[in-house]
């Protein structure tokens, strides 16, 4: 281009190679569309995206949908157990299951620093067709913006998905009576050490694993059962401590729950130990926790038992009238005490 | 929080006060929860964000639907004509109008820089209530991310859309046939030099306005007159050019355009001469291009005549048999000459 734009617009020579993300990769010209037909959809080969229209054509569903949006700022972008493309999947995956609906499309909206290397947008691309496929859920609308250097970390990715809503829908939280069994899905606080210890280079052997998975089969797993439920809910940022304590709010009743019944895994709380910080504070990304009427846990953890990513589901506690205190936990020493939600958690982008 | 982990996650004491949003606003606790409470939904009050759930639930739809994502990077993020927040909403309204559907509901998803003033933030989602109250589109789903100082530049908008698609659907670029007619539904380049006066402090007097602006009406309109709509696109990125291109090599002819019909304000015009620039390339962000049957092109723009957003629509040029180039210009000297696209445009973050 030779015109005087080029020195007030870009400062640096725009750079474009094939290694790298450059700002022409984002700005909607040939170039644009070039880099997207090359490197983006061919991870998504489906008839949805590939007209590359405005707005996909999506069939016409027999009932109510549900519908969810995440933004993704994950630091590292890799990690042990997964990366920000799988956590966008199961992220937006996990909002639909745990609301009562079968995940079917997703959107994807890429925001890349200029310098980003191309080899890390396939490997996350990649990662996200993997996870999109095993699930059934199609990518079916997209979006690619590149900022300048600086004016992002790396990668985010934005998502949105909707899903078909399975009757009988879980009531939520607003409906949960005293004696109502609550359930935790599996071991907690695993994907926020996982990040911890991946961004701090802490050293742990092996380095801890993100619980990041999908909670789908989980949640239909229940339903087949014929599992009534009153709630779920994915315990992602503020772990399971901000889910307990959003319920008891919702419901005006008292959450108690037994720390000797929730599941940690060593490293888990080894790292906790040594760190100062609870297990049920820290986020997990493919942990939920559930609540059911009275005497119905024991056929609901066979449920969740019979599934991969939930086989070691527990429950934890129960629903009562409500105290004055409206989460407590029993400590394992036999003392209950009130459960206070963290104001602020100290780690940021674990999502 | 007196935990060692305040030393490893936080190298800043973590900063929270009422007048910018800090990283602990995003971490998911209880300050997440009533920072959202107090600073995101007030904007937004609806039956579906209410519940603060994973997932909104959507009432059945009647036909098939349609499903957009865009992300919105703009920088400043309040130009003349507009800012991200409304930005958001046309951009994902007009990607649903042009597929032929009527917009119903939206997500909004924010990324936040730590440290950006909360009446900043405040300004840009009332901007967002306030335009799409105006279209009748809900805000069903939403997130709230809060990286660290530099990991982002103030705020990035993440929106996805649904629409209930209108029979009958516009077929797409691929169904245009030689004769058909092209019509540009307003004065070119207006945002992209909106943008570009703005960032760049050039200093015209008075600034240049973006065309920000929804187009469902217009669609509405053209839909209510009966016209056959060939293919409807928004000239975004990449302006009306890439546009052009992209029918082009979707259907396989040439469309060519006469200069001399395309309408430009004089300020677009002024400031395009200055500085070496073609409108044609520059984008849009409430002006389309459409493509009727040959003769329908009068009726066409008698129906975008009577939408205030589209008065200025006019009959840009036709779709011809392949030649060997796909879009050609008649210039105004009378001369006819390629449209060569731009490979990248040089002016990144304009929306």
């Amino acid at each position: 281009m030779n015109s005087p734009m080029l020195e007030i617009a870009c400062p640096t020579t725009p750079f474009v190679d094939n290694e790298r993300v450059s700002l022409a990769h984002g700005d909607g010209g040939r170039l644009t569309r070039t880099f997207i037909r090359e490197h983006v959809l061919p991870a998504f080969r489906n008839d949805l995206l590939a007209p590359m229209g405005d707005s996909a054509s999506l069939p016409k569903l027999d009932g109510p949908t549900a519908f969810t949006a995440d933004s993704f700022v994950v630091s590292p972008l890799f990690f042990p157990g997964g990366d920000i493309g799988k956590l966008a999947v199961y992220g937006t995956v996990n909002d639909l299951a745990v609301a009562g609906a079968r995940p079917r499309w997703m959107s994807v909206s890429l925001i890349i620093e200029e310098g980003f290397p191309i080899e890390s947008l396939q490997r996350v691309l990649k990662s996200i067709a993997a996870a999109s496929r095993l699930i059934g859920v199609t990518v079916a609308a997209g979006d690619t913006k590149v900022v300048p250097r600086g004016a992002a970390d790396g990668l985010f990715i934005s998502a949105a998905g909707i899903g078909e809503l399975i009757s009988p829908v879980p009531p939520g939280p607003a409906s949960l009576e005293p004696g109502d069994e609550l359930i935790v899905s599996g071991p907690v606080g695993r994907h926020g050490i996982a990040i911890l210890a991946a961004r701090e280079n802490l050293g742990f052997v092996p380095p801890p694993e993100s619980d990041c998975a999908p909670l789908h089969a989980a949640v239909e797993a229940l339903r087949r059962a014929g599992i009534p439920l009153r709630c779920l809910r994915d315990a992602t940022r503020g772990g399971v401590t901000t889910v307990l304590h959003e319920w008891a709010g919702a419901c005006g009743k008292t959450l108690g729950i037994d720390e000797a019944s929730i599941p940690v895994t060593a490293d888990v709380r080894g790292a906790c130990e040594l760190l100062g910080l609870d297990p049920l504070n820290m986020a997990n990304e493919g942990t939920m926790i559930l609540a059911v009427p009275p005497g119905w846990s024991s056929k609901a953890i066979q449920a969740l038992q019979s599934v991969a990513e939930t086989r070691n589901a527990a429950r934890i506690g129960e629903v009562r009238n409500r105290a004055i205190i409206p989460v407590t936990i029993r400590r394992s020493l036999g003392v209950e005490q009130p459960l206070d939600e963290p104001t602020g958690s100290p780690l940021p982008r674990i999502c």
